[in-house]
């Protein structure tokens, strides 16, 4: 089955820009982009990245500047709808994560994001399509249904867990040793802990 | 085991208030109560609730109005270290989620909440004890390995998805269908989907 890894390679993470510079999300999402790549090859797996500008990245990339619903849509039509198509701002990801998305026996696999999103998906039914605007995961458990397939989902924090927000930095330094974590802590972002959830600083 | 699931009698959720009246937060935190009780029950296990005030609940309540940290730990003592403890604002758990926290084979479980907290826990070792404040499932593995206990953490979504402020209130509706679901939807609460992560409004 193909894998693939849609990145956005031009202008990533604007809801980041609070806390890094337009350069920095780039070299950050590249550094969550190398998590998600490792995770998904100890799993066994074969990623492919789709980026909308060149990305540095240990995987073929293929660049092309379309939406995302285009995009997979369209690679839904060219594999008969044999694909896995896995975000690339996930690095919470392990080899046990992505085996629990490959494990259900259902004609389509959801892995629900924080928000409503849909983080990462396995398809095995010719016409099951996607739309990632608004609440995507529940309008994916509708399309699903009304093309006929099966559907589970995968309760997973690790694959829930997407990287949009400053919040969301403090899951990668809280969970993760990984190449993005390392990015952080290399930037003197630190976890910040008072009464409520915990935050990140950056020194 | 004992299970003990502690609740806020009182004043409960107050990072709520920005949407939620004191008698409304009091509703909604039996609500969750509800929801949790019955997943653990369906997984076979029977809840005895500790809570600061009288709770509305269907299951052994004790009123115990000290800190979480003295509460547990004392139960932790008393129970020679046999001992698991749920939060009571989990209203997304269900059977399979429950299920999978006593799974491990390790002296000390770990269900991380979103923000660092620890939202759950199983204990089979006489000497760990939990400290709630700040980056809790950071202390927690410290002080689980500090006492030469063996550690594992639960990756679940529904696990990790305590209902602390009103952006939280999105997820109850997008992945529930129990008790805490619909009180919000009986109060008027939608689902909001724009650009970023679905919130909620209120009708």
């Amino acid at each position: 089955m193909r894998l693939v890894v849609p990145v956005s390679g031009s202008d990533p993470k604007t809801r980041l820009s609070p806390v890094l510079t337009s350069d920095e999300r780039r070299d950050f999402t590249e550094a969550m982009l190398a998590d998600v790549l490792t995770a998904l090859r100890a799993a066994d797996h074969s990623p492919e990245v789709v980026a909308t500008a060149p990305v540095d990245c240990d995987a073929p990339v293929t660049v092309d500047e379309r939406g995302l619903d285009s995009l997979v849509n369209d690679l839904l039509g060219e594999t008969d709808g044999e694909l896995a198509v896995v975000m690339a701002d996930l690095p919470l990801l392990g080899r046990s994560s992505v085996e629990r998305l490959f494990e259900p026996d259902a004609d389509v696999v959801l892995a629900p994001g924080l928000g409503g999103g849909t983080n990462a998906f396995v398809c095995r039914h010719p016409d099951f399509r996607v739309d990632y605007h608004g609440a995507s995961v529940r309008d994916h458990r509708h399309i699903a249904r009304e093309a006929g397939a099966t559907v589970a989902e995968v309760d997973s924090r690790r694959l829930a867990t997407d990287i949009d927000e400053p919040s969301d930095l403090a899951e990668v330094l809280l969970h993760s040793d990984g190449a993005a974590a390392d990015w952080l802590r290399d930037g003197g972002f630190e976890l910040l802990a008072d009464d409520g959830r915990v935050t990140v600083e950056r020194a």
